[in-house]
């Protein structure tokens, strides 16, 4: 019987967690299904239902969020962060709406990261608490990141972080997770099987199937074949590139590519692509160190990336290749190559400074090759094409993306996504990391392999799954109301959907203030009335639109019964309207108004 | 000799302007070269030297706009708007800094027009009346297009607008004008060569190569190649493709696609696209024959671009083809095609109303097909994914370029750009129209083929190339100093970088206004220190933060002394350090705070 099995199975003596660690409570109440607002509750006589709730990371790109519940047990797969659509200016992060998994945190037994990058993980050091303090557990390198993260946050030392090996089997409550190895663009990414007591549902994380990988070992396809023999209920699969027919390229294809483009160079080359991309970075050093060209490296994410990388040996570097920024003058520049942050074009990134001139060791000249190795994230389009222009400014020559393909996506396409849905077989299948059209896509595609389409679940956020002992579905009618939690600098969730409107408005037509004094015997405005306005016009050249809304209130006011009005609240709101209405109609703008009446 | 040709010849009997139109004054004044800030003024005594700025287009997509001069004269070639930047917001359209052109008016000769896309005339109806009203050249369809937006500002009938044909010769000024038909996806488009006493310029205009193009005829390569033979000068070409290899897609594959994807729809099929594609609204026009479909069209740019193109022959539709939009619901779906507005995402366009199920006339289905047959302009790309999601969340099958390439670019490809080169054998090539990283790769083309680095000119907006007699070349070390000239609104050009500024402030972190009331001889705060935030936190959770303000407000103003310190601007500036200091240090946030002190 599963519930005999022991807790955790080491199959390598190399282990470092300590069993104790593994050890999670087992309930013993009676299962009950409490479940958020819009969802009704199941019956408590019924026996238990497995309910898969995702929470973020669907009709999306982002915030991977999973919740698997079975009676009194919870787990929670991937916590990861979004970054900000346009409307949400001035937003650092998105995450996904916990509140169910608050609500329900005694049932919690654990977190399982698939991979160590910001979607699927960065949310954790925000959230971790609100969630009661569960372990969190991932392979050797995904809890090495989950650690650099959390020291940001001073929190690596009060969470409980677990390392599990590819051959583990982790029993979770009433849940028996084992994994297979995948590939994508950082080592030790995993997709995990999850056994339970109605069947078993597989998550594959971000994946794609690469024979030649870069330092990491192939998929495990042995053991996802064997998953699909024994028969999988459920399988929620990567969407990301469902657009794209076809294969990937292997990372070994871009190794060459890669070489091709150093060997070539005539100065320094640097180096930009997300701190997280190991696999990436390790192709740089193998073509550096082949040129016999030094590394040095460049902006804080990059550092620790690297740094925490080489620690648990998931980067291979000859002794000597690392030199300090700050000794790269020393070496001749077709012998020097630099790994840079900035491949979104921020602002702030060492790439950034190099291409305003301002970045303190590194001047950017005609000698120069910089290679951007990482696609934008949409939205991220015309500041990478800023950058890349700033820096051909200084006549160095760029690679990017549409001259040489040199980011190879770490998603799988088409042909890999059919594959991966025969090598499993699941009862039913479901699209998730993605936006609504890469779902869709993906569900197509199953659908052309001949599965029906009540098997194929094209859901959103907050939809409710569940599956009874027979193996049969029901999508609840009432998804769980989810709203967006920012974070915007030290506040996390203090940010709604008011002040973002309100940031909306102003950064479209400015503001005005508009303050009188009033008398308060004779209601007349004394003295000044004050306007001040910010980002609607260029005042100096508007003096008689200001003077026109300086007659208008002081009219507007002095008409005003204070008393029978009860209040200021009238006037204020027939202030912003018809003061609002005019400016309009003079400029075509609406600025926000805000009008402040103070009695004297 | 030059001088000695009639103004206009006229090959066919057919012209519709009349010969009055084309007489331009021709200056019998001493050359001078009077320039703007930054240009040195050439001394009067020298022969006049051809000089060209590029004011507009270059390091950038869109707004396109070229001043070419000799002694007396000056003609505008194109004069476009652009979309504005992410760190623009609220405006609504950039226009090139033309402060240059409206120095030297009386110089001008006209404007010439390459094709009637907005990137090209739009800025028209905001700037000619700055320019002193010079008139507008093209050909029949660009001048349609022009005089449909002049109407809007109710200026079609004071602009002098002046048809022109392909094969005409213009004579403005010093300068002989002739044209050469080029393909792209609006027709009647066409490229320049200005004939002026130092050589021969070429305007190439948007292009691309199309042997079976839509219907337009193909480009008039026989007299592109005779004025190569003849000497050009310097060939200015369209870059916005330069990245990519080979050559572009005939508009006759597209037609091909369109077919097939139409003859599969079960349903409605809905078509967006640009309004000023003028080329992709015949084949939809087409494929919809065929397969016996009605066309509805819904969106007023729509509307008025294929009015002004049936009524100038630029549409061929055969009779009862075209519906009203309130009779679709009269034919069975699979015989009703609707041409929409909204291929960018737009909320307010007819796309977008039927993604939010505001659409009057019509609800999407799960029967519709909807095809968007357009790119998404750079930055435009997360609101087509929106719009796209929420259309399939109706069920709607959607048809976008990622699963289908159903935009054919208008611009040409590597392949073609180096066939132009070929072509025209010019002396000096300057590419134009793209980013820096679109022209410095057309640059890099032309130098694959020979052109030596010194005769390719990659060029800013600003810089001022002049040609002496010899035909040797200078680029000014001085760049005219150009600003961006913004609309919003009604205003063209109040809005500065100010404004701009103020705007992205409150739009990342909101703004407090602080009013005190100070007794005028106590030096007291009297009453409430009124604390109003917008966009910055949600104030019914920070009360506290909200009262510390007041604490460190009352005490600054009451330890301030107003006389000793001639007036209240120290103390607002220091308010804004201190309190927005502690702001960050509590928030992270840098809110714009406005102090306002009122003596009472």
């Amino acid at each position: 019987m599963e519930n005999e099995q022991p807790v955790l199975r080491r199959p390598r003596p190399m282990m470092r967690a300590t069993p104790r660690d593994m050890i999670a409570p087992r309930s013993s109440k009676a299962p009950h299904t409490r479940v958020g607002p819009g969802v009704k509750k199941a019956p408590p006589s019924a026996s238990p239902l497995l309910r898969i709730i995702p929470l973020g990371g669907l009709e999306e790109i982002g915030r991977n969020t999973m919740c698997v519940e079975y009676g009194n047990d919870i787990i929670v797969l991937d916590l990861g962060f979004m970054f900000p659509r346009e409307d949400m200016p001035g937003i650092d992060y998105v995450l996904a709406d916990t509140t169910y998994l608050q609500e329900n945190k005694e049932k919690i037994r654990g977190i399982f990261i698939t991979h160590g990058h910001m979607d699927h993980m960065g949310a954790i050091p925000y959230l971790i608490k609100r969630l009661g303090m569960p372990p969190v557990y991932g392979t050797r390198l995904t809890i090495g990141m989950v650690r650099d993260r959390l020291e940001e946050f001073n929190l690596s030392k009060v969470v409980k972080l677990v390392e599990i090996g590819a051959d583990y089997v982790l029993q979770l409550g009433v849940f028996s997770l084992s994994f297979f190895r995948v590939n994508h663009n950082i080592p030790d990414s995993v997709g995990v099987a999850i056994k339970t007591p109605i069947g078993t549902i597989i998550d594959t994380g971000d994946w794609k199937f690469d024979h030649t990988p870069q330092d990491e070992r192939p998929t495990e396809f042995g053991k996802i074949a064997r998953l699909g023999q024994d028969g999988v209920l459920l399988l929620c699969s990567d969407s990301t590139n469902s657009e794209k027919p076809g294969y990937s390229i292997s990372e070994k294809k871009l190794q060459e590519t890669i070489e091709l483009l150093f060997s070539k160079a005539k100065g320094r080359i640097i180096v930009t692509t997300f701190a997280s991309l190991i696999s990436r970075i390790q192709q740089v050093i193998n073509a550096s160190h082949d040129l016999g060209r030094k590394i040095a490296v460049t902006g804080m994410s990059m550092e620790k990336a690297i740094t925490t990388a080489l620690d648990l040996g998931f980067l291979k570097v000859p002794k000597g290749t690392f030199i300090k920024l700050n000794t790269i003058d020393n070496y001749p520049p077709n012998k020097v190559t630099i790994l840079s942050t900035g491949s979104q074009g921020q602002e702030s990134s060492a790439l950034g400074r190099m291409a305003r001139g301002e970045h303190k060791q590194i001047k950017i000249n005609e000698t120069d090759t910089i290679v951007l190795s990482s696609s934008p994230i949409p939205g991220n389009e015309r500041s990478v094409a800023a950058v890349m222009d700033l820096l051909l400014g200084f006549g160095a020559k760029v690679v990017y993306n549409k001259l040489l393909d040199i980011h190879s996506s770490g998603h799988a396409q088409q042909e890999e996504q059919k594959l991966m849905l025969q090598l499993v077989q699941p009862k039913y299948f479901m699209p998730i990391h993605g936006e609504r059209h890469h779902l869709v896509q993906h569900a197509e595609t199953a659908m052309e392999m001949g599965y029906a389409k009540e098997n194929v679940l094209v859901l959103a956020n907050g939809s409710v799954v569940e599956f009874n002992k027979h193996q049969d579905v029901r999508v609840l009618k009432d998804k769980l109301e989810l709203e967006d939690v920012l974070v915007d600098g030290l506040g996390v969730g203090d940010v709604g959907s008011v002040v973002l409107r309100d940031r909306q408005v102003m950064s479209q037509d400015g503001m005005m203030v508009i303050i009188a004094a009033v008398n308060r015997k004779t209601g007349k405005v004394t003295g000044n009335l004050d306007v001040i306005s910010r980002g609607f016009i260029y005042v100096k050249n508007a003096e008689d639109l200001i003077n026109e809304v300086k007659v208008m209130a002081t009219k507007m006011i002095e008409s005003y019964d204070v008393k029978e009005q009860q209040g200021w609240t009238n006037l204020r709101s027939k202030m912003r309207d018809d003061i609002g209405d005019h400016l309009f109609k003079r400029t075509e703008r609406r600025p926000m108004i805000l009008p402040v009446i103070m009695q004297v």
